[in-house]
Formats: C-alpha cells, sequence, structure tokens
C-alpha cells in the first residue's frame, strides 16, 4: 500500500551469525514480500495548509498509548503531505469502511491532484481544519506532538482531540496485496 | 486486544476551540472506543532474556521503512516483556494466522507462566535467538535500533534481520473487539 523510495541514514546490519560469519542485510524485496502479509487497516490520512487540503493513503498506523490518547502515522519524508503535516502540526486519520477501495486508490497516487482527490465523497472538520470523510469507520483528529526520524520515514505521534463515526460496521483492509472487507 | 495502563509524561491537550474555549481531553474509553474500530493483525512478540523467553500478543506493530527494512512495535513499559527487550535489544514479531486465536489468548495474558505460554506451537529461532513460531504466517526476526518513549508506552523500531515465512496463506485480524480470519 504504502510506496517506500530510497532510503537514508540508518547504517545496515552486520551482526555476526552464530558460525561467526557476517549477515547480508535482508533483501528488501523479501522484506516487503513479508510485510504484505501483515494485515493492516486502510486509512486516509488528511492535513490541512497555506496551499489547502492534502492526503494519502496510508496503512502504516497504529494505536500507541491512551494516557494521553495517542497513535502515530508513518509518513514519507519525499511526500507532498509530508511537508504539509509539519508545518501545520495536525492530522485526521480517517479509517476506510468496506466500500472505500475506491477513493482509497485516488488517495493512493491514482488521482495526482490533491484538490481533485477531495472530489469523492462528503468532507467535514471537526477541531483542528483538518479533512474528515463523513462515512469513514471512524476519524481521528489530531495535532502533532512528538516527530521520530527512521530512515527515508518520519513517524508522527499525535494527540487525539476529537472523534467522528461514520456509522460505518465494517472495515476495510490491505492483506496480501488485496482489498478485504470486515464486517 | 493490547492492554494499556495509567500514563506518566505528556501533558494533555488544551487546543482552542473555534469558539475560543479550551478544549477538554478526549476521554480515554472514547479513543479506546474509535481505536476498536481500526482493524489489526495479531502478532506475538516473543523476546530471549536471561530468565529464558517471554512473549505477549501487540496489535500495534507496523511497517516503517524498507531501506534499511525496519518496522515498530509499541511496548508497555510496564510488561515483563519491555524489560527484556531493552536488556536483549533483539525481538520476534511472529504474525498469527487463520487458526491462532487460542495462542493468540494465551500470550495476550490468558496464560500467566511466560514458559507456560511456549507449550502451545513449535517454535524455533532464526538470527537473533528470539522465539519463531513455525506456523505463522510471517515472522520478523529483529533487533533494535532505535526507541521513541511515548506516555505509558516505548515505540520500539527494528531492524528485520530475517524472515520466516510458515507456509500459511491466511491471516489474523482483530477488529471490533473480536478476531477475524482473512484468506
Amino acid at each position: 500500500m504504502r510506496t517506500v523510495d530510497e532510503g537514508t541514514g540508518m547504517s545496515s546490519s552486520s551482526l555476526p551469525s552464530p558460525s561467526g560469519a557476517t549477515l547480508p542485510p535482508l533483501e528488501r524485496q523479501s522484506f516487503r514480500d513479508g510485510m504484505a502479509k501483515l494485515a493492516a487497516a486502510v486509512n486516509i490520512i488528511t492535513s490541512i495548509g497555506g496551499n489547502g487540503r492534502c492526503g494519502f493513503t496510508a496503512s502504516a498506523v497504529c494505536s500507541v498509548t491512551d494516557s494521553p490518547p495517542t497513535l502515530l502515522v508513518c509518513v514519507n519524508k519525499n511526500s507532498q503531505s509530508h511537508a504539509v503535516i509539519t508545518t501545520s502540526q495536525v492530522l485526521c486519520v480517517n479509517t476506510m469502511a468496506g466500500p472505500h477501495e475506491e477513493i482509497s486508490m485516488a488517495f493512493a497516487g491514482g488521482v495526482k491532484d490533491m484538490n481533485a482527490r477531495f472530489a469523492v465523497g462528503e468532507w467535514t472538520t471537526l477541531v483542528t481544519g483538518a479533512p474528515v470523510l463523513k462515512e469513514a469507520t471512524v476519524a481521528f483528529d489530531c495535532r502533532v506532538t512528538q516527530v521520530a526520524e527512521v530512515g527515508t520515514h518520519d513517524v508522527v505521534f499525535c494527540e487525539v482531540l476529537a472523534i467522528h463515526e461514520g456509522g460505518s460496521k465494517d472495515g476495510l483492509v490491505y492483506f496480501g496485496r488485496k482489498f478485504h472487507r470486515l464486517g
């Protein structure tokens, strides 16, 4: 789901193997193939900046702690949304419902123009001004509290300020390089 | 899935609302109810220390970057496994397959004794010595490279050194406070 570009920083491992030989680094493709088997919810991460709304599809989102309510989102440092989020310090995690394959593909890059991505679906706002998809299974309106840099990505920690539930009881999951509906 | 205890650190938000009033912090229960709608793969995180093997069930795992191959795991600072992982600096993420509800419940606290948890399933090791469940959908053998402290939890970033695929094509997901099988 997430496109991952060339990395920077962080040296490769050279942990000795039991025989004492140095291990070669894991192949990038092996890692991707393995990660394809880790099921994940499909989310659209949105933000708002001086040039308007932006958003991208992401599966690398998870809960961190409820004290205070905090989640994290992994954001490619080369992405357009990264610049907006690090400036505005706000974002919304919109968790997709079963029928949201099309909008998920649009925000995954199927539609290039940021404004055009928002032509599909009905959008509102809660507290921060970041776009909230009305029919999302759940939407978490957040402010950024902390960032950890890891290679090509920033891991953005966010305090959840408000939640919207769209009324859908099902979810959309990406697993085995396919969408799956959960009900 | 993950139990989250009392928090420390990190102040509550007091972002002004559009009317200028200060927003109350989000209720912990509202956050938990919202997070129950974010589907996630079920994993058993294992490690090895001076007192032997340990492990716990976690849904807060995600891919970070493939340069170098890196994932993250959120670990409660009060947990027994936290002490082992921060000392040994190794862990294995074992991603559960469809039939793994019982073992997932054992490692979620259904079985208290660490050694007894490993009585179910066949276990092996790859590079680091952390336990690898042979029949996991996929297992990521890792060394810790970086830790970010966020309230009650440490977010542990890990370089993936080796991968095992157990031959299963299905996955186990937690959503709406229930297990779901994906195939």
